[in-house]
């Protein structure tokens, strides 16, 4: 079957692509002796969780504990990795089960709340349980100080049924090295152990070496690129292997053209690209501007465009976050030189809980 | 079973402030003689369209021949307006089933490549296809001239396999009027026949009367509203009904609180409140700031809320765009006064094609 028989608008991953991302960044990390724990959430798709453990990761990252138990139920044979405060009952009794079926479970921690809840739900079920602390670099989740950190990670220490295992940030730019250093510092003098020191975030994945503390790494949209990569340069065009393949449905003017996926296609998630906002770049049309999306049309402007589009032509978006992306589809095809290889259930999709 | 007792985050509708929104809505095109056909994209929901049927509505709207697809079927024995382009032998294919099954299809098209494609695939399959031609607001689809739209009216009513319906245009302003009444004009003098003339979108849905041409009218947000709605003054607290539950995991400054709901829950929607971009309105804290997300990450900044909210507390947020909103979520817990009364799939879900 190729991939011109298929109804648009569907979700391609070039296989080329994601394997040549698969390989660059695993040997990356491997030249650093740093370990690559892929974060699932970018694809949650079981057959790339294989792939890339067959590579050499050393267990996936997962947001939710959704994510994990998919993931673990598909036979992904890593150790997991959560980072994320998982509060209340429910997720409490559902994580305990996870650490009875997966080979190693670690959680992320930024608060003695969720530290104690933990706590309390690993000694009743006598389960295994890691956490580490969750560094905070400013407006997301994490501890935003050192001494914060480390006293957080001294009461971790002392509570029953959990494990200390080190520390996280997310991101974890070459600038914020001092702070990893002085929060290692820290729990050194208090004797605290930290086999796990975790950076992430791809962007600046290929800067992981400039912190040396990092014992391992959580980047997701690696295998697979977008607009935003392409932008910052790394991932080329081939790289950018995940792409949105759209229909031209309406050329209301000379400049508009209209295309058959929106916001349920990509997700509503825009980019800035030489100071405009834009929801995706086209392969075909480098020079248009996909400027704008109803839930099912692409709004673009192709006044730029020396040939343009025509109603009935194809074209292949590359999402500006390819993470959400995924999440509106139930499918991915996987194409090698426009031959679809396979059709991949996205497995986790959905699993925001 | 209490809402309280679900895990979060969960999508949750209001029953009374859904069926409110049913009732004032279906009363005042009632009272204006024009007929309401909603639009099911919002809530992609066999439940909620066979409320809006059972309240006079005169058929449904639905953006993509799979929402269609999944209604028929559902026994939502109304006409089905799709307000969409169809191109390609595959969704043509599609359409040509759906008119043996649904009781009457309608499908609007702005060029004469898609009025040739619906010809050919409704002659050679001997079905009754109905054709409305679209007007362009600017930014989206449509014949952008009254003169335009004429011409393609009479290029549609010359092709065999469809017939000529009449008009659509989304959105319908009052100012659009003159648009309508010219391009009516020029078909009356052709002698085209125009039994439909529909205007759309929620937000303008309470002016429709001030266009007296318009027979019908598509509103797709106004059963549930949501944050853009409450600002527009459409819709009370009360009257928007869906919300997202969500739960505060993390509190890492004093000014911030984290949710366990991100753009994966909300999707990645912003609107613009008091010239800042939010991504929710939150109904338990009206003075925060719900000015960003990750996909599981809800970031609030609570510095202007007099009482601040604690990990483990739970608020609920009103999305700012339904539509997508509910594309997140395979369910759809429907609440009255807390109790939960059913738990809905949502059935047309990533129906993108």
């Amino acid at each position: 079957m190729l991939a011109e028989d298929l109804d648009t608008p569907f979700l391609m991953l070039d296989l080329d692509g994601l394997e040549d991302n698969l390989d660059r960044y695993q040997r990356y990390f491997d030249q650093h002796g740093i370990g690559l724990r892929p974060h699932i959430k970018t694809h949650k798709c079981l057959a790339v969780a294989h792939m890339q453990m067959s590579r050499g990761a050393i267990g996936i990252t997962c947001q939710k504990l959704g994510e994990a138990e998919v993931m673990v139920a598909g036979g992904v044979d890593g150790d997991v990795l959560i980072p994320f405060n998982i509060i209340g009952k429910q997720k409490l009794d559902r994580l305990m089960s996870l650490t009875r079926i997966a080979r190693r479970v670690t959680v992320a921690v930024d608060s003695e709340y969720t530290a104690r809840g933990l706590s309390e739900a690993a000694k009743a079920a006598e389960a295994e349980l890691g956490v580490i602390i969750e560094l905070g670099m400013g407006g997301r989740c994490g501890v935003e100080t050192a001494a914060g950190a480390a006293e957080l990670a001294a009461v971790v220490d002392s509570l029953p049924g959990v494990e200390l295992r080190g520390i996280m940030a997310m991101p974890s730019p070459p600038g914020s090295r001092p702070f990893f250093q002085e929060t290692l510092a820290l729990m050194d003098k208090s004797g605290l152990p930290h086999p796990i020191v975790s950076g992430g975030s791809t962007p600046g994945a290929f800067e992981a070496h400039e912190i040396p503390e990092l014992t391992e790494y959580r980047a997701g949209e690696y295998p697979v690129g977008g607009a935003k990569h392409l932008q910052n340069g790394t991932h080329t065009l081939a790289q950018c292997a995940l792409r949105v393949v759209m229909t031209v449905v309406s050329r209301p003017t000379e400049t508009r053209a209209i295309l058959d996926g929106g916001s349920k296609s990509l997700s509503a998630c825009t980019m800035d690209a030489d100071g405009r906002s834009i929801m995706g770049h086209i392969v075909e049309y480098p020079a248009a501007n996909f400027n704008g999306a109803s839930e099912e049309h692409g709004h673009v402007d192709v006044s730029a465009c020396a040939a343009k589009p025509k109603i009935g032509g194809r074209v292949q978006v590359l999402p500006v976050h390819p993470c959400p992306t995924v999440n509106e589809h139930d499918e991915i095809v996987a194409v090698r030189q426009g031959r679809v290889e396979a059709i991949w259930p996205v497995h986790a999709r959905g699993r925001i809980r």
